[in-house]
């Protein structure tokens, strides 16, 4: 995930501007209808189509995936009364998770959280929710949709049966939901991490601890907002969401706050592994030094002794002081006991310091 | 504990499917009604056989165990009017606690910990209570209601004498006060460690120390939203909690808090004996390396003197420069006496730096 | 102090049922009545009679002490109309401090903090006021209120001269105050320690600070809830504080503020403390690796070139590169002037790297 | 940026007291005025003859930049009427961000950071608002309002055909927005510093990742307040924000959210960095023990055995126990077959224990 | 600053006690009295004398200082109609900042912290402020109130031509903005220590940084309050502060705003460079054993060669395999080689790994 990762105007910039960023493939405008019985997938060629296409009693759906081309969103903006900060907003992707509520509609900004390779991507998701219909523009191809196109199709579930709040529910579950296989691998990375940490703590785990923080650390930064934003939708006394509806937004807002408790626990959970990692580093420099200190320490004294029976003050026999040691018949058997005592007092000493 | 620990569908899944997670024994629907007169405990068959059962004027508790089977629940939930989310969550255990309002019943997920072996365990508790009715639903096999189902048998309290409000204050309190055992138990682990830490720091202390941090962490994340639920329950404004009942729940609600508290506090202790054990490890770094320190700086300069008189500079008597120490007639205990001295000026030093 | 510290009952014991824990000495049931003239202190000796003595207009202080026997308490319970959960929290002492407000009462839970030789003891009082009358339960002999009996005793102050909320007022403020000698005495641990850290840091700091963190965090889950109480007994709109009392109520308050923010700034401090412990330690490790790495890097050389003319090649004197220094006239003064300038080029060295 | 970065009056000073700060460029006011047809841009000499300027119904923007001369701001505060606390805040730069609002106009002070070359600068902007007039003050030359002036000259966006309070909004925005840039490059920088962490810990990263930290703390103090005083701004009941800007107010507010985001972000990521690179060192120091160790363990053992041959107690062949190894006809290539083994046992030791 | 520092009297001392606290000069009062015309300064000698000198339209300002005199309180506080924990409160300096409200007065107790030579210290400052006076009473010798004395007496500002309320502000902003001279102090401190952190290390700043965040806790514990006393004095419904003085009250509570955000970045700042200190420590400890490593690594293994060759194998030149080195011809120059080629590898290996 990039460190900054919002897109933004230089300051000073008239309110409203709206400029392509990233090149990425063709704004793609698809129109959804349905009711209970109908069900219809349409591409929009031209943005100025959208709105007779949808003045009718159905749902309708317009889905805009791909959303890099500034005309198109002025458009359609244009079209069904969008704020010029809200299209501003749909192209700088990057921005914070929100709602607006207006008079005739709302508008929501989400974040969409999703593996590419080893990768967290997010792709930002704005929706703009009016009477009967509703838009929603991605910043990427729009693929986690795919199941919500694929229940409408099929007509499965309640979907089809019921209104535009129903389909924005849909949606905000999908967005939500899609923090939990996420999170799913991260624990399970985590998990492994821990027995590595525990086991054989090596150099390797310091990258992928960092990693993995950085990671939390910036989906927590998309994701948090997104409790909140939820939370208004309940409690905002509009008819955008129905009675009815109610305990469906609850379950995502439980959903949202349950990513949330998960990051934050992973983020602790991490914290402590770094201290587990450092104090098995310290520990490990301690056997380190503990193996240098014994072998150092009971040779340093043997070589000593070892030198001073190397010196040639003997050359000169008629000194009786000049090392007479050198003479004595058990001399050199002698010299090797006092050695080896030397080194079994030291052992013995390491021993009852339990550095052995 | 699992460190993700959420069953979830995957994202776009239609809302209010049930599947089957785990293995686990047949789920087993024992039905308990009573008043103060009369008591019996009945096995329930098939689900659909329940409504017809729990319509009288006793108290009636349909205590669910094991449950794994999709189409138990879907048939107990539709024959009492149980929202498709709520029997979702049910089957998905691991979802936070919460509590949810309906008009006529309310719906409550709880988490109870219990001790498998050395690892703690959580059960989830879901409790659906309507008018005179309680559903329980436990993932594991409801052991720990077995006291209040005794109670019940026996007649024993006020459990018999009062509504099914008593009757969910009674398996309220029993997942709430079924984390003292537990956190007394790990709070015997604490106080064990701490000695250890403190009198000798050893390798596995790290293993206890991050996994008693971790379950803390776990239970934390799932014990910490009770407080809420119970105290959702007290404040809201139904026939749910009878005036009588509130001193009950408020009791539950103190016990809730002093679990947070408990846990609070051991994970704090914890935090702090890993700074003492990383302090307790420097010391001993400290304390060998002074040994290594001493025996290396007393020996080093001795064996250098050792060497220059091991040189052969000597060998060529007729030059008088060439090592005439050699020729001395005390020369020998002449470098003893240097040597000694040097070693007693060394130690001196060292005794002076507190380092002996 | 005890880690765990609460006493309780195995899950699904019923509500209200009372056990004797512990052993301490008979409990003791003390009738102390006054009005601005009169002052009686009698013994009960069975709760029974408790509530004929109690029946005038006088107030009444039934002082409770050594609370463990169950029948005592449930006979004063139930000649008072105490809730069955307050007699069994009298018992189960290790409770969270508490108020609970009911129609003619209000019932009290609190932590009274006294030093035991060295180590921190916590006694709990329980106090149940009603109309003119206050009953006190110590799980401990309640030496702690001896000054209030006094002044009752002698008639000093306003205490005799006011209602039952001013005797509750002189309990709660010498339970509240009696933290602060407590608090004193860590403050002066904590300034000598202070010293010690930053002259002269050895290991028995680790185990005083440690200690010091552990009763603090101990203590601070023990009294932090106290604000909560009083600021409840304060704005409660019951006739149980009269108007003229709120100011003493105020300052009761105030005192458990300041209680808390005490013990937060020593634990702060003691933070603070272990950081600059760690880092006195790293200063100590750095301190004996620089004395060992200047020594051997001096004399290392030096001791490898002892050990080059030490060797055998001069042997054979046939041959001319065969170590021909050993046969310079100068060549031991050389040897030395050598090494006495390896050995000051290295102490240059050092000394321009100021490790020395 | 300062440390402590307030400019104060010594306690005790009358309120009001306006003091020249700094150096700087002489006060420069210019006076813009524009309506939706005409726009005109004049230097106004003198303050005192601002008053009869701003007589008009167009919208008058009196930008004063380098806003150090008591006697200039304190005439124009008095035609203005404005609070004498006001004008010493003007003066008085390094204050916190806040709004003050009072029965005809509003006082705003705000933080405008830039970088410097390197360096993070702050400056004070202060905002008068009154009915169809906005007083700006900046503490340094203004160059950042450059953009709004030019799109009022060239009449570009909607700015010149609405009222002060889109003025007011389009200064606002400027200085929310002009800390993109800054946490942009800031951003770039922390991906730098990341990256040189993992890979090549040196001593440089240390100075960076402390700038970094402190210009974040610093920026943090600065800005954090800004949130507070625009929340205050959309909320207050006045006709100072009509409602069609409302929206407008509400983006800006959701920048300086985002701002305190990345900076919340950025401190974040880089305490984890300093973990990292702690841990980095430890891993090196281990790295560098470990070859100590490993050839120190495996020569000093060697250098004793040779030490051992190298002993005179074979002069004296008479005596059988003298060194009888060196008269061994193949004892050389012995003692090297000796010295071998031992390596490659040290050797083995080490790989099996993974130091090699 | 102490680190307990709070005055209390033994638990269960009747409220109200007085008693006498530290030694100190003499209890002083002075009458200041003043009017737009008028002012007269006296000094009262008896407490009793004070009802009578304020009984007028002028404000009156009891200024009483060294504030020790158990008496002199108690005479001042039953003139005035003082609470008897208000006039203990007095005594008892080192209290929490509070304000309390009563029908006819107000009483507040706020902190002055000063610098001692090189120490903080804090006085104590009450101020029991009624209808047309103000008594205020110093725990020290009030000399910080000499500014406001000297504005009275010379009548210059508005403070002679107001009421009770700006002389109760104007006292009230000398005491928040002594802090300010302190905080500079300190941050130029902190300045300096940033600068020896990141060049030179030394153990000298271990101390300066304890000595900081010492006084930076205790600062924050006697200062954070008093920005809740502003407030409260600012939201209180009575005529204490008129409309006009809520500008004054309020830029007070925005410099202990500032006050307390000043001691939090400070204290995190210093958090931070103890971070840094400790990491300057590793690599500095990095350092040395890298030096130890090199020397060490390069000679014991050339120490070993020459050991080798130092072996009195071939003293006996009828066994052709001892030691036929020291036969050949070039023997020494090169064994010379070898060791410089030994050497010259191990310096590359270092090279390349960075160490050199």
């Amino acid at each position: 995930m990039e460190t900054f990762g919002a897109r933004y105007h230089p300051p000073g910039t008239p309110p409203g501007t709206l400029t392509r960023h990233g090149e990425g493939g063709a704004t793609r405008i698809c129109l959804l209808e349905y009711n209970q019985e109908h069900f219809s997938e349409t591409l929009i060629p031209t943005p100025e189509q959208c709105r007779a296409a949808v003045q009718n009693d159905w749902v309708d759906w317009l889905d805009v995936t791909n959303v890099h081309d500034p005309a198109a969103i002025c458009a359609l903006g244009e079209t069904f009364g969008m704020h010029p900060l809200a299209m501003e907003d749909i192209l700088n992707s990057g921005q914070r998770p929100k709602v607006d509520f207006h008079e005739k509609h709302a508008f929501l900004i989400l974040n969409l959280p999703y593996l590419s390779g080893k990768d967290i991507r997010l792709e930002q998701i704005s929706l703009f929710v009016g009477d009967g219909h509703l838009l929603s523009f991605c910043s990427g191809d729009g693929k986690a949709f795919e199941p919500v196109r694929e229940r409408l199709r099929q007509g499965f579930g309640r979907l089809r049966t019921r209104g535009v709040d129903y389909l924005l529910y849909a949606l905000v579950d999908v967005i939500i939901d899609s923090a939990f296989p996420l999170l799913e691998n991260i624990g399970e990375q985590i998990e492994d991490l821990e027995d590595q940490v525990l086991e054989n703590p090596d150099k390797t785990i310091l990258t992928s601890l960092h990693q993995l923080k950085r990671d939390l650390l910036l989906l927590r930064r998309a994701l948090w907002p997104q409790r909140e934003v939820i939370s208004r939708l309940i409690q905002h006394d509009a008819e955008l969401v129905s009675e009815i509806m109610r305990p469906y937004f609850s379950d995502c807002y439980d959903h949202s706050v349950q990513v949330i408790d998960l990051i934050e626990t992973y983020r602790e959970m991490l914290s402590g592994m770094l201290d587990i990692y450092l104090s098995s580093l310290s520990n490990r420099m301690n056997d380190i030094m503990r193996v240098l200190t014994v072998i150092a320490t009971i040779f340093i004294p043997l070589t000593f002794v070892a030198g001073v029976y190397g010196m040639n003050f003997t050359d000169y026999p008629e000194h009786p002081w000049s090392m007479p040691e050198l003479h004595w018949y058990y001399g050199y058997p002698l010299i090797w006991g006092v050695m080896i005592a030397i080194a079994l007092v030291l052992l013995a000493i390491f021993r009852w310091k339990k550095w052995l």
